[in-house]
């Protein structure tokens, strides 16, 4: 496997590409529908369905909207074997604990350490009945064991759903692991400077002053909290000039008397 | 207001009762069924339906599944403000930066701040319309923009999988930030209201106006700027009313000339 640290150029689209979702067989054509939007969102493309109950069916078409092609390529086969016999990694989604205890990552766990192997590996998440899940023999064909955490009061998510959960937490580990730092948002101006927002406190405070509201003389906590508040909002320069022009038309009002 | 230092066991349960999720005008009764269902999965029982255009509906009970009650405590109201008025965090979910840019925070950054505010304050997430999601206008009663990040191929999530992933990030921020760590430094005052933000911000345009600063007719990018300003600040509920103070002495000297 290659040495990650040196693999300059990771592209993670490139990565998502070797990840593949398996889905053991379905009831509702609707979840392989939902659950091939729900990949597609996210980056990943490849569906293999294990025996689903129902399927091609309209319903799976309706609901995969603009990820028809997802379904057009989806892989039919009869056993998780065969969907899974070329991966190097295979993570199953486990709503609890077993009988004899596995190895179980939160999905976001699972997928930090899913994503490395993704580089060079065949990776399958595989999703259950929507009823009953995997069976325990199943379980034990996947390394891992992927669990969403869930409210005690109601744990039973909706297959798609878990799908959605599992195929963000991979595009997130992905951008994560192999796209550095998030860029901060862009803004469309420029931050204003310590200057220029020091100048607008004192305006403020010579305007507050001059209405009467304020006395220097008693400052009381007025200008901690006011320079507080301006501080903590990182004002661009354009939100300082307009309320500086703000103030210095009630200055003029105010000697229009 | 509670002293989080001393609170010693906070309870993620509690802070996620807190949280509330209102969706604007829905098209379709079946993604209310299904957020409803995404919801209670991961806690989080509060749902505020804002002109929904076919509800209540037979295919929003069905795919709720078992989270019939978190639809028959659904509250129905006209407009997003309504929805909102209480919250002292609003997010809105939003697909792509805008004209303006806002603050955009990933839903994975947003969760992440926006739960220790609900530890006393309510908190909304916010999403639109299946086919546009939230307006220019809506966006801007929102603090925060949150942003799921997709597949440059096929950005459009189901509104049901947008509300899972955000409400899956609520989830898994309220266990990160109580099971053990030491939560953020409090704040001293409690966040002003949305609706005292919006009377403030109300208050701040009439001023701007009688100074002949401002031309409501000619309103160009101002209300945005200002808005925008105002939101992230995230105001709290003494620096609302030293600015009104302030505000109201500037309307009574222009009256005494």
């Amino acid at each position: 496997m290659v040495d990650i640290v040196d693999a300059v150029e990771i592209n993670p689209a490139d990565v998502l590409a070797n990840v593949r979702v398996v889905l053991v067989n379905t009831s509702h054509p609707g979840n392989i529908g939902a659950a091939a939007r729900a990949m597609k969102n996210m980056g990943i493309k490849h569906l293999v369905l294990v025996d689903p109950r129902d399927y091609p069916a309209d319903k799976a078409t309706w609901r995969a909207a603009s990820a028809g092609d997802v379904l057009e390529n989806a892989i039919v086969v009869d056993t998780l074997a065969e969907a899974v016999a070329d991966c190097g990694l295979v993570l199953g989604a486990s709503a609890r604990s077993r009988t004899i205890p596995w190895t179980v990552y939160s999905a976001r766990e699972a997928a930090s350490k899913a994503i490395n192997d993704a580089v060079n590996n065949k990776v399958a998440l595989v999703f259950g009945r929507e009823d009953r899940g995997l069976t325990n023999e199943e379980l034990q064909q996947c390394q891992i064991h992927l669990n969403i955490p869930t409210s005690d009061e109601y744990s039973s998510l909706n297959l798609a759903m878990a799908v959605q959960v599992a195929c963000y937490e991979m595009r997130m580990a992905s951008m994560e692991a192999f796209a550095g730092e998030q860029p901060a948002p862009e803004w469309d101006i420029d931050y204003a400077s310590s200057e220029d927002n020091e100048r607008l406190y004192q305006h403020l405070e010579r305007t507050m002053t001059t209405a009467g509201f304020y006395n220097p003389e008693i400052p009381k906590q007025l200008p901690t909290r006011m320079r507080r508040w301006l501080g903590r909002s990182r004002m661009d320069q354009m939100e300082v000039n307009i309320m500086r022009g703000f103030l210095a038309a009630v200055e003029r009002k105010f000697n229009d008397k």
